[in-house]
């Protein structure tokens, strides 16, 4: 038996948990943080949402039957708990890694992870999927939707309220209140909600306000003429108060979200009314290990840590990071530049916008689609927008892009953050179809530069040359090590037939492949349109490899191909789960070694 | 001068629209509503949201001045009456014809037309854009978003509410209140706003209230007991009462829409506070012509009509139509089966479900990206759905496509209607692109077919036979004339050495090109993945040439230039404004004359 871990090393989860005193599942969750901090002070991973979710964890499985329940986790970030509530307890130590447990819900690794999580807000409109199903087949299992209040900025999660409201089902709505998504929350809900937090005694109240209506005389002034004038009225307002309520919900809140007793009568409340229902919880991001309780943004999402200390292994600088810097810097030179993000101020960088700067950075919380309609607006006023976020992300971005920005022709700029391959967050955050996908729009120009320099110049064109829709895409970590193009690409020539062509992150190992085999070889910066003297340099190659992190299907490789029908495409196929960005190289044979092998193969075949 | 439109073709407008008294005011907008009803019984267009936005059109020219003040019309399709009071009395004969006025507004016509319009709730976020712009830019100058309820229903919309509510900048959102979209809205934000709708008396509700409040003692029993109990409590609660307060914003109504006074004292308030205000104005869709205002849904879109009877063209059956037939059969024999429509019922021909089968329709608003999060769900517990919308919306739901759908391998059904070229509603209504974002997702099947028979076919593959994501899109209107395939493709040999390749809308000319030509002809059903007959087949010809409707770029073309180089592709390039489907297929060479035209001058060559 394991010591430190005599619960959770020991039980049959989730049946034996409800077996548990009140005491005994206290030291269970007690058990889950250590496990928590163990695992992702090692393997990386996310540690303030988990953290934050123990006891609502061991609630929800302590009152409902999943998988016969469906519990849906919102991005799935704050699903640690209830995977080592969910007989993953041994296999944790391989979370994150290949193989291994992933950071996200993944069906194909547990029944009772319910769907595929990593993207933000859908929870709802999953679980209403699932209630509405159960409803058809008649089966009044219920449907239990855990979203934080930093998912509820995306309008997916509005969708989904606007239906799950008033549809009769079995839905459960758990808001994990704790006032901050990555960043802290900005806007109009997050203050609501803000204000609704504070109000412990708001079941009190409507019980109070019930009884006091009840006893107000329907003749006479003031309020019970108002009252009557107006048929629903007062009485309606007072009763239907929260905006879960107008939406058709049951409310149930705020419960203390680190108190099981409490969280556990809520939900079963909850459970027993037989209606969509929203329970607010208010929990503690980072609870229970002070350096995250302290600073829940630092470690959101973290690749490692020193448990005594808490102190982060320094990853040196980064793409991310240089973007925001420089645009910060062209930013004081230029009023017209204002930037964007979707609730990833740091990630992306522009947490370098301070001071007076600061007037021009809107955060506009996890809503990547109105990021880029308020795009829209900002340059349709001579404003020169640049939206920074991550390829994956951008994906929610699609329709705006074309219908906001490209019919117009305004000169938006993207600075696409994770593009390409990104280890271990895995298939929902692989930055693989940003190419795929912009290159369907008309007149967009991008950029994928392998260098900080490269990127720096990149940014500067992209903002001050180039007109319409441009991006420029970076992949997650450090520059490349390879030569510096000073224009669109940079060629080597080895007076050589056969080409190797890359860009951004794979440019590095297929430099290093050209060198070895004397073949030419040729960085595009600007991999959209290609430049006219690099598509003459590919045409007048008898064999092109073109090797790229990104999916095969609508990548450059595929567009060198159709004016170089000799061209061999190297890219990725299908999803990628979770693995180190080297091994994933590795396996889509675009390490210098796979480039050589490829070559030399091809050549003997 | 002329008789009818006395104002109208005599007034400088909009300048001389604030010289004129509330008489001619009255006078203009029945001026206007003829103007509508005549052109649009002609040229067709949106009749009945048109009709019901003339007060209000003509009230906030009155009270803004446009273009300093920015009007940003949610969809477009109410902005005729803008239309005609900014200038375009005289060109509004050429509404929706090749080169005359859109039916949606661009920037490209007027100078008051602020943004490109079509798809619906960006315009809280295209005009927070421009607010935030003017704010940054010391501009005091409004921006104006004019949103219908049913645009409400997106989650763009939300997106934008919650960004806009607290920006401190001067953005109206003009709240077009008439309970429905195209069909009858559903949904909590619906049922609250039709709620909010009968409290007419809701401002004099606030000042009763306030004074109500005022004279209660601090101290003593029931509802004051309840106030000192919670900080903000009920006070709060009765001052800030709306959602739209909860988000932040001052809130103004509900107005009569169709009370030109109340209307611009309304906004003429609005206006003065300086803030973000949202004012709800109620309208009747279709006010003025007795079938519109009858029949609103009937007379949303229309493609001509009686003006003395209100009678409609027969306009025969369609794609729609048979698809919606065929399902609600399909969906009689099998309980997995449900259907889902965002809002369009009956433009997609979901009508067909009815009676029992309506319990397994669902209509959840304008929202794209939750009806494919809903569908997943629906799918991960072993029904079928069928999510049935048109081509240029479902761009909405890349992300969800990817993410929840694909990465799972859950299967769901795509009805893509409107696929490829569609007319007279232009460049935002274009269903070109969804072969090449569709064909980026890993694993999808998409069916393309030109006639009724292979239509129902396809779909009872699509949902029986096949797995994951699988699409089966059509064009707007009716079937093509042409052999009709009994598989994935069919091949009508000449012995030739030259192929044509074609599917869905362009395989009818493209058949009768060939024919002409003595070519070999391809028609493929099942455009992805290619069937492997299919492929030998174009692999064993000299010359390919590939005729479709759609955007070139990531088209099937393409992908059949890749297995055979040398492959020749007429398809579209950049944007398509509005004209006859056959203006548009004769302008990008897919008639069958054009095509005759090119196989012969590229074999002269």
């Amino acid at each position: 038996m394991n010591l430190k871990y005599k619960l959770l090393s020991r039980l049959n989860l989730p049946q034996d948990l409800k077996k548990l005193s009140l005491k005994q599942k206290e030291q269970l969750c007690g058990e889950i943080r250590s496990k928590i901090i163990e695992t992702v002070s090692e393997n990386g991973g996310h540690l303030s949402s988990n953290l934050g979710a123990v006891e609502l964890s061991v609630a929800i499985h302590s009152v409902f039957d999943s998988p016969s329940d469906k519990i849906v986790f919102d991005v799935g970030h704050q699903s640690y708990p209830h995977k080592l509530l969910t007989g993953r307890y041994r296999s944790f130590n391989t979370l994150r890694k290949r193989g291994g447990i992933s950071g996200f819900t993944r069906p194909s690794e547990s029944e009772h992870d319910s769907n595929v999580s990593g993207h933000s807000s859908n929870s709802i409109s999953v679980a209403l999927g699932m209630a509405e199903a159960m409803k058809l087949s008649g089966d009044d299992h219920h449907a239990v939707a855990v979203i934080g209040d930093g998912a509820l900025t995306g309008g997916l999660a509005f969708e989904g309220l606007n239906n799950a409201g008033r549809s009769g089902t079995n839905i459960i709505v758990i808001l994990n209140y704790n006032e901050m998504s990555i960043s802290k929350n900005i806007g109009g809900i997050a203050a609501y909600l803000s204000e609704l937090r504070t109000q412990y005694s708001y079941k009190k109240l409507k019980i109070g306000a019930k009884k006091f209506l009840g006893s107000i005389p329907v003749l006479g002034g003031g309020i019970s003429r108002v009252i009557s004038a107006s048929k629903d009225g007062l009485k309606e307002k007072l009763l239907h108060s929260t905006i879960f309520e107008d939406f058709g919900f049951e409310f149930i809140g705020p419960v203390d979200g680190h108190n099981l007793e409490k969280l556990e009568a809520a939900l079963r409340s909850a459970k027993e009314m037989n209606c969509p229902v929203l329970v607010q919880v208010n929990t503690v991001k980072g609870k229970g290990y002070a350096p995250s309780e302290t600073m829940p943004g630092e470690y959101h999402g973290v690749s490692g840590f020193d448990i005594e200390t808490g102190k982060k292994p320094d990853c040196g600088d980064s793409f991310a990071d240089v973007f925001g810097e420089e645009l910060a810097r062209i930013a004081e030179r230029d009023e017209r530049i204002v930037a964007i993000t979707a609730a990833m101020k740091y990630g992306t960088g522009l947490n370098h916008f301070k001071g007076e700067l600061k007037k021009r950075l809107f955060d506009v919380g996890i809503a990547e689609e109105h990021a880029v309609s308020f795009a829209a607006g900002l340059a349709a006023m001579g404003k020169i927008p640049v939206f920074s976020v991550y390829s994956s992300f951008l994906q929610r971005s699609y329709d705006e892009l074309l219908h906001d920005i490209s019919i117009q022709g305004l000169h938006v700029v993207l600075a696409v953050g994770n593009a390409g391959l990104v280890g271990e967050d895995g298939e929902t955050h692989q930055g693989l179809y940003d190419i795929a996908f912009l290159s369907t729009i008309p007149n967009v120009t991008i950029y994928s530069p392998s260098s900080y320099e490269e990127l720096k110049r990149c940014l500067n064109k992209a903002i001050f040359e180039d007109e319409g829709l441009v991006c420029v895409r970076y992949p997650k970590g450090g520059e490349a090590c390879c030569p510096i193009s000073d224009g669109d690409y940079l060629f080597r020539g080895n007076s050589s037939d056969t080409l190797i062509v890359s860009y951004g992150r794979t440019a590095e190992a297929a430099y290093s492949a050209a060198e070895q085999l004397k073949a030419d070889f040729l960085k595009l910066t600007r991999i959209l349109p290609l430049h006219e003297e690099a598509e003459k340099i590919i045409r007048s190659h008898k064999k092109i490899y073109v090797f790229e992190d990104v999916s095969k299907n609508g990548s450059i490789g595929e567009k060198i191909r159709l004016i170089a029908p000799e061209t061999v495409v190297t890219a990725i196929e299908g999803f990628v789960p979770a693995m180190h960005i080297c091994e994933a190289m590795e396996l889509y044979g675009l390490t210098k070694e796979k480039i050589v092998e490829k070559v030399k193969s091809d050549e003997q075949a």
